[in-house]
């Protein structure tokens, strides 16, 4: 049986996008900072989902005394790029009521008549929750961007508009993780094969998914676009390698784990008097 | 290593609540429809996790495709007894995806100025779904019946109201399962016990407890008249014996996978030219 081998660098800060940082020169069939193989990877996810479920169990403990924190994990990316793996073998080991999970689809005829932050500023988690977009906000700066429905000034407009909801967000307690699952434009050609070669996989797949990826240079374009602008210091990007499925999982894990350790959460100290209440009950 | 062991009689057939079904006569300690011991009910509880999660495809796949097919797990029970075990074991097998949860605690003012069903048709699951309702309408004829808040007459009102309304619902394709969770008295007071005795389990423990815990014989009440009043043919209830969370997780499991099972789901068949679509991708 393969062992558990960690990170010797933690994703937090390997995978995150800092200045100068360049799609093209990041390298999707990369592991940075791990050296372990796939088997001890898995391993590494199965050993951490006890650690991740004990950290949001605390996190929804401490909001029920009155905090405020919470997390939002964006996950943005090509399709068959692995968003619902992540939801599937990532989230899942937290406590399905504490998650709050919002799949953001084409917008509707009320939601495109508002401000495009407007249906997105409605599912923000609240308090205590680990809240988690399947797409986002981003989706109006990608591909909006790649089909020219926004002029480059409403371009600006909407980055700028981001900034400041993501501000405000972690103003009032909320710790988010974005993420960009980077896939290579081969490797989702064989996903997408792999999808038409499985009958019970071909409700996932419609001919849409071929016209978009033919605009794949653009969407690269349009990703760049929206790290050199939305990658702030309260709320960076990270872009995580995912032509290996078990990678990118782990290194989700870890960013979500990061970002739970570092809200130092605690157990709820008790307000009532555990001994009197402990005499009474036996009384019950 | 235990082996799995089947149940030998379906708990949608043993623990249904019928007429003269008297709830003073379950018992709380019994596993009706199981040989097995706890190990073997462990085992079949993994076992059947993948099939959940298959059926659980299946529905949602179905929906994208024009289904109305969708379920609706009903959870009601005394504190303690196990609803969000129920959750975590049960539920989470299947994608967070495809699951609509809904905790419902006590009704904000907005909601309490509306007629009790206003806050829970909102909730109610969307085509493909698997909703759960951790508590539910039901709260409104029970602690409102054990704290006379509804007049004799409102009662009777409200559940006839509640039994138009679960009509409704499974005409528009919604399969009901409903569950009660059965603990006796003085399980529960061992829970409260272990729950003062573990810091970490401070932060789910209130005062209150104690206050509902001494209304237990009303609560019992309360339950026999919504099972007289409300398992109808459409959605009967079943009371699954929970001294054994163990017992109760496999029943709840065996109660859904029997619901998501008589929906007869197949995976859609593709609305595409596979053939063309492969040469397509294989040319992209």
């Amino acid at each position: 049986m393969a062992s558990v081998v960690k990170f010797n660098q933690h994703p937090t800060e390997t995978l995150k996008v800092g200045k100068g940082f360049s799609l093209a020169d990041a390298d999707p069939d990369s592991t940075p900072g791990y050296t372990g193989n796939k088997a001890e990877g898995k391993n590494l996810l199965a050993d951490l989902d006890g650690k991740l479920a004990e950290f949001q169990e605390k996190l929804f403990a401490e909001a029920k005394f009155g905090s405020a924190k919470r997390i939002l994990l964006i996950l943005q990316a090509m399709d068959t790029a692995g968003k619902g793996g992540i939801v599937r073998h990532v989230v899942r080991a937290m406590d399905p009521q504490g998650v709050q999970l919002k799949a953001f689809k084409a917008p509707s005829d009320a939601e495109k008549s508002h401000d495009f932050l407007w249906r997105i500023e409605k599912e923000a988690p609240v308090a205590g929750m680990v809240g988690v977009f399947d797409r986002s906000q981003y989706e109006d700066v990608l591909i909006h961007r790649v089909h020219s429905w926004a002029t480059p000034d409403e371009l600006e407009r909407r980055y700028a508009a981001i900034n400041e909801f993501e501000e405000r967000l972690t103003e009032s307690g909320t710790r988010i993780v974005k993420v960009m699952l980077n896939i290579s434009r081969d490797a989702q050609k064989d996903r997408l094969l792999t999808r038409l070669d499985d009958p019970s996989k071909h409700w996932k797949y419609s001919s849409g998914d071929l016209e978009e990826r033919a605009f794949w240079d653009d969407y690269m374009a349009a990703y760049q676009a929206v790290f050199d602008k939305t990658s702030t210091s309260v709320a960076p990007w990270h872009v995580v390698p995912a032509n290996r499925k078990w990678y990118a999982r782990i290194a989700v894990q870890q960013l979500v784990l990061g970002a739970l350790e570092e809200l130092n959460l605690e157990w709820p100290k008790a307000e009532f008097d555990v001994a009197a209440e402990r005499s009474l009950a036996e009384k019950s």
